[in-house]
């Protein structure tokens, strides 16, 4: 039973994750709203567990990969959640982004029962998941992260141990400053180029060597020069991270000037139908500012 | 007279670049207001040069290295200035960083002469300028350029053509929109880490790995966490340059809320007598907008 997993949640990121864990020989339970979703894991070997609360009792580890805070929520404290049949030791790992507030309070629940929950937001998008390279940012006791490290080496390249419960979500929202308010700063340089006559490939090109060059402008630029707003990583996931950054700033006493624009300026683009699109569709909000296109 | 080149404003930049053509072999008229600065290089075998009209007219190409729009009006247009003993065929490379507009003004006078000016504001720094490994951006006329590249290769590493007059500056302004706006990333990621409780080595090594990178993450970040502010590059010079951004964003129509908010928040840390820091001592006033120091 020690050896047994659970995996809580099999959608675009959960179903590629637990399915490096079937291949890496784990026994493993899987749950998750539609089970139509659970399908392909259950041919390769995985069994179906009929709620939060059967998985957990059979796995010694137990993965949640889910949209949101309330997901998590329902899936730790809900009727047929984890906690109904934690047991000491159990560890549960929150791959989910959610609230670092509501994952303190989730483990504290789950300590009362001596288990532990990871909080272990991840980075790195589908693709990543699909090739075991994300990068896992992870909060909450050292011992259990210790313990659950040699299982997340199977799914992930870079496993990050970041503090007590609650600091790999705030890690993650760090992380989401700097790429969404980076991401601004390359659609308002493109904006002003185009806008001034010059050439967007030439002008990239001359920016790109130096101090303006980052992940964003490599990455994101050429798909706003080709107008390509097919998604990395979604508006709307965006947007639901930057609530929680909001959230967590707020609630810490921290004023973020430029991240809050960039939450609003990415309303404008859900506004105009661009959520299902890519981060870079903000070009588009920034581009109609100065009346292009 | 073809080969013999003149440098006006041999500064913390203009020296050094003045010293490598001097290094490559040819004869040089230097000139500058403060005459002590030139000393060196006279020494060194360079001809002084009374003014630039002096200077000019003994030179096939002038070179200019100033601090701002009125300086180099000053140079071009100015009772001793260039204009004044401008020639069929001479060519003017402007490297200071100054208006498009004006640039494009003084370029039409020095053409009414059959002269050229190029605008190539350059990146890099005065370390990039000692090194000549500076990024020349230049704009003007292409067989004016073409006939100045092998001489600005002595200069720098990466020369290259933006487009027509004024060009080179719009290029150098889209560079400081994402050197300005990925700082205050990098600000704001920080003091959110920072408030919230988190280990901040172990968050910058969290996030570098992927697509929250840039230059001003690696580089810059690890000053503000040591509260190393001493300039790679001033912030009062960078509010020159968010100047030059904001006048030729308003005079094209394009609004750029980060950029403008980047540029308000500089002020304040130049309220905070803090103009002759490094950039990254932006850090320092949104630390104080969540009352952290």
């Amino acid at each position: 039973m020690r050896n047994t997993l659970a995996f809580i949640g099999t959608g675009i990121m959960g179903a590629p994750m637990a399915g490096h864990l079937l291949d890496a020989g784990f026994p493993l339970l899987v749950h998750t709203r539609t089970r139509s979703r659970a399908d392909d894991l259950i041919r390769r070997g995985a069994r179906w567990a009929d709620s939060p609360a059967v998985a957990a009792a059979a796995a010694g580890v137990i993965f949640i990969c889910v949209p949101d805070t309330p997901d998590v929520q329902a899936v730790v404290l809900g009727p047929r959640g984890i906690l109904a049949s934690a047991r000491p030791g159990q560890i549960v790992v929150d791959h989910s982004t959610i609230s670092p507030a509501a994952t303190r309070e989730m483990a504290r629940r789950l300590a009362e029962k001596q288990a532990f929950l990871l909080d272990a937001p991840v980075s790195g998008g589908d693709v990543g998941a699909r090739n075991a390279a994300l990068s896992i940012m992870v909060g909450g006791d050292r011992a259990a992260f210790d313990q659950a490290r040699p299982i997340l080496e199977h799914l992930g390249r870079a496993i990050l141990y970041c503090g007590p419960s609650g600091a790999g979500q705030l890690t993650k929202l760090v992380n989401q400053v700097l790429v969404s308010v980076t991401n601004l700063a390359v659609c308002e340089a493109l904006t002003f180029a185009k806008k001034t006559g010059l050439d967007l490939q030439t002008t990239l090109a001359a920016v790109s060597a130096g101090a303006a060059n980052s992940w964003q402008l490599a990455n994101l630029a050429p798909k706003m020069i080709a107008r390509d707003f097919t998604p990395g990583f979604m508006i709307d996931l965006m947007q639901k991270d930057l609530r929680l950054l909001m959230a967590a700033a707020n609630e810490s006493g921290v004023c973020l000037p430029a991240s809050s624009l960039v939450h609003h300026l990415f309303t404008s683009a859900q506004a105009a139908g661009l959520g299902k699109s890519g981060t870079q569709a903000l070009y588009t909000v920034i581009q109609r500012l100065a009346a292009e296109e």
